[in-house]
């Protein structure tokens, strides 16, 4: 079998799983080795893995490569279950487990985590190339948050679109939100973006609509956890503001995910479930000593978004 | 001569000035004594004191208090000259400064430095008074940095009209952004209505649209640091953001402060300079390595502002 190796992630199977600690980035770069998938559930449950896709990715191989072990079915499912229950909004983390779950041996567990991780890497490479005419050369593009290799098993979606325009000689400039409370836009876009030497600037979220105002951006692209059926987008908490800012400013808001982020069940973003995390994140000073609101994600309407881009194309969503 | 202390100041006219020092708070209650402008120029220009109507006060008591003991005029319009370049976009510095060198003896310098704090505390007194009947019991009132005791010679501008309305029994509930990236609110705000336990939620800035989204405010009351003759208004950066997302969603959006805040040769918003400060506010770690983009202050079009409220009413500005 062969083995996988990205900025986040380094996978030999039977042998070793690695995932970057990136709570750490970007001061520090630490390996943690993953023995169990109880090791993986606190990984991700302390923000160790992070994204989306790559929180499914991750805790696939992880699955996958305990089956190899272990020969009980009901401690595999058992370890799958607690595995989905890690985080509650992204969709990637239940269909990949429920996936490597529906496979009865060991062998094609482990062919559908590589599936899993070769299929989102190639919906990156798609969407960038679906993306490719809405970026052009003197583009001032914003982005939140982290939706990069640090998220994906690829470049990313809305950071591989950035990437690839780069790749393309275009001239951009782009500015990356710094995204509190957990500030994965000052510790792992801007690193991303400084690895790759594409020109940028650091902000706080709150001076995005300040920018808009001097017409300094002039198109946003970012990522999503999970879209509804009608396109409302459950993203990273400080979406919902920069949609509305940039409808304002009548800046172009674009929303890049694979098609997996798609939960057809899913009518309206309304049922899309929140996860609320540790007041600590926000202020270990008044963590218990007030009270603190701290909400993982928020949803978009559709009607605040220009486009949704995919794999199979961008489309604009019609319900809200 | 009347001696004065406030949450924020001490002085003794002639013996000691006391600045306590904000950049600490909440984890430290330290007093910084003053004894020459420079020092006062240093304290300023650190934040060490903060808050547009706070910082004209200060700088008064240090100006007039100096010219008790120098005799030369030179040097006394020289202190003054430094300590109005101290920062550049709250007014209300260079206006207090200049009716300190306007005086010709230290005793007039002294009582106008004593007068222009008791104006503003009368001011936030009234503002509070002319304010009352926009705060209902019910209310979930969303507000931004601090424009309390911190920020003033009273109670506060806007967190005055919210400790009003807390004192008239009325049952609120507020809301305080953190205020990146010196978290004025976490630090300060949150820390005041704590003392006076008025019941709030600390959130980060970018949740602000997520709770209007859930109908969980419905006003907002913040200050201003300079505002144009047609009513533009110059606050802390994220102030812009906050207006857009509250017209969008249909929130009442007030700007509260006193008439000294007014910049009546200033026709648009346009025209207020915008202080850039150090890159490490926002981020230590990328300060020396990447691009950052650091505006203290954003200017919010008059347009998008239902109210302004001063000692001498509620006005709604014209033009934009």
């Amino acid at each position: 079998m062969k083995s996988v190796e990205t900025l986040a992630i380094k996978y030999q199977p039977g042998k070793e799983l690695l995932i970057l600690d990136q709570t750490l980035l970007p001061e520090k770069i630490k390996w943690i080795p993953v023995s169990q998938p109880e090791d993986m559930y606190s990984i991700i449950k302390g923000l160790k893995v992070r994204g989306a896709n790559l929180i499914g990715i991750s805790a696939a191989f992880s699955l996958a490569d305990y089956a190899l072990r272990e020969s009980s079915e009901i401690k595999i499912q058992q370890a799958g279950e607690k595995l989905k229950s890690a985080r509650p909004t992204a969709i990637h983390l239940f269909s990949a487990v429920d996936r490597i779950l529906k496979q009865t041996t060991a062998t094609h567990r482990l062919e559908t985590a590589l599936q899993i991780y070769e299929e989102d890497k190639k919906a990156c490479e798609q969407i960038a190339q679906k993306a490719k005419n809405l970026i052009h050369s003197g583009d001032q593009i914003l982005t939140y948050c982290n939706a990069g290799s640090l998220a994906t098993g690829g470049e990313g979606t809305s950071l591989g679109v950035i990437k690839q325009a780069h790749k393309d000689k275009k001239k951009i400039h782009v500015y990356v939100c710094e995204t509190r409370p957990v500030n994965q836009g000052s510790r792992l876009t801007f690193w991303e973006l400084q690895k790759e030497q594409i020109p940028c600037t650091l902000i706080c979220d709150n001076m995005a609509a300040g920018l808009m105002a001097q017409k300094k951006v002039n198109t946003v692209f970012l990522g999503a956890d999970r879209i509804s059926n009608g396109g409302d987008v459950a993203n990273k908490t400080g979406t919902l503001s920069l949609a509305v800012i940039s409808r304002h400013f009548q800046v172009p808001f674009y929303v890049v995910a694979p098609e997996s982020a798609f939960d057809r069940q899913c009518l309206s973003g309304q049922d899309i479930p929140i996860e609320q995390r540790n007041a600590e994140e926000i202020s270990p000073f008044w963590a218990d000593k007030g009270s603190i609101y701290n909400p993982s994600f928020d949803v978009t309407p559709a009607s605040l978004i220009t486009g949704i881009i995919t794999e199979k194309g961008i489309f604009k969503p019609k319900s809200g």
